[in-house]
């Protein structure tokens, strides 16, 4: 299944992007898609519906899609997840997973739009896959890993570099940006996606390829990444894991390059989905 | 006014702790101390409740206490802001604001005890000064901070230094294993703190101070703070953003002390309470 949500910002109600192409409401059934959506056998009730049911509540397509799922408790990100891009970063190839967090409080609709920070000016691009944990994960291996995911999703995980990396302390104050996390245009539950370590993703700017992987890149695989972080925190269920960028991103060009107001970002992996951003300047 | 959670993991209800020491429930009023509570004038209307009622529903002084506040979008800490502490660490003084997030899935209730994460070898102890976010607040200037500040509350900031310091990445890793966030014993709204800039507090492992600091000390103040940090991102109603802890760390001392099974950690603010742990081994 490919779950949606729709509506105005703040007021988005879950639905499902059926295989027609149809986008359906199912608000009538489930509060959101949350923890206690995941918690409570929400993808299982769901699919029962979308199988047994003749005539659903269609919504238009014109209809705005919000997140695919509604504030995860943490978004936590890898980093460096792609030996060429820890290369153009100027960083070492990590040896064990990188971890970061970003706001929830960045998550934005996959077409909202990008707007640059007050003072950013080196506001950077990462197509990447987030991984969306469905149910409760705390010290769990690497061979049970995938019993823990409900899906996967497309992720635009933007940074303002100088914030990130030229301020002092931690990675956060440049990736938690009001619009830095653009997720969806879905989540595509797990069945869906035949092999997660073989997808293309791309990220093109202004029409251009800047970013072009392939998911069987990684340095660090999904089972890992899923059984490494939940030794160092529990895993809600709902929560949102991103797994790292390809090569192509702003700061890997010499000199680097750094999106503008009025630029166009383009991005999407195999199976997930495409995004689209606008960028517009700070304006209060 | 005094916000306390009550009742056990997972089932916390809301409730206020009087002046003369009684502790009563609100659960009839309120859902919880939530976003919505402070978005939707919660402090207000409970104000009103609590000086025009003559009954009250009492809960027993034996009920256990939560986090005053139900899962915050994020915790947002602040690292090195005692320049003492900044040495003891071996780091630098910091020039802005060193910023880190701990997981939410951390947080527990002052007395519930700690456990120590699996592996976990290098746990140490930090108290600080929480402040609680009333409204929404982004891009705001340092003079009207104060007006975005619910309140004020008592978290022992836990680390495990290893984690922290010694593997790939950043400080989240060794930030946000269960238990290390315990908060409270309350929330006290800011009418309650004369000066919360001229605060002593303390910390005592086994009955030996540790910690003895005060929050005239700060490098960065909570109004240069609170407004700080919403030049990087929205902060929401119910956001827990902890002021960083005077020196005697673990980690400080020569060589460093970290806490084993069966340790006792007590600890407090003036006008904000005391909370305590005591350290069991993690066992699965």
């Amino acid at each position: 299944m490919k779950l949606i949500r729709f509506g105005n910002i703040g007021n988005e109600r879950p639905g499902v992007l059926l295989e027609d192409g149809r986008r359906i409401d199912v608000s009538h059934l489930f509060e959101d898609y949350n923890e206690s959506f995941f918690n409570n056998d929400g993808l299982n009730k769901l699919e029962i519906y979308i199988d047994s049911t003749l005539e659903y509540t269609e919504v238009g397509n014109d209809v705005r899609l919000g997140s695919p799922v509604s504030m995860p408790s943490k978004i936590i990100c890898i980093g460096l997840n792609y030996v060429a891009h820890a290369k153009e970063s100027g960083m070492a190839i990590p040896t064990e997973p990188v971890v970061f967090f970003k706001a929830t409080s960045s998550i934005c609709g996959p077409f909202d739009g990008l707007t640059m920070p007050k003072g950013g000016e080196k506001v950077d691009w990462e197509v990447e896959l987030s991984v969306v944990i469905g149910k409760e994960a705390s010290y769990i291996e690497e061979s049970e890993a995938y019993d823990y995911v409900a899906g996967y999703l497309l992720h635009n995980d933007y940074s303002e570099r100088a914030f990130q990396l030229e301020r002092d302390g931690q990675w956060v104050k440049g990736k938690s940006c009001d619009t830095f996390a653009p997720l969806g245009p879905f989540l595509a539950t797990k069945d869906e996606i035949e092999d997660v370590h073989n997808l293309n993703l791309w990220l093109d700017v202004n029409g251009k390829r800047t970013q072009n992987g392939n998911t069987s890149d990684f340095i660090f695989n999904i089972h890992h990444i899923v059984s490494y972080l939940s030794n160092f925190m529990t895993l809600l269920p709902g929560d949102v894991i991103s797994t790292g960028t390809p090569p192509g991103v702003g700061l890997g060009f010499d000199p680097p390059v750094f999106l503008k107001e009025g630029d166009i970002v383009e991005y999407g992996i195999d199976g997930l989905g495409t995004g689209k951003q606008i960028v517009t300047a700070y304006k209060k």
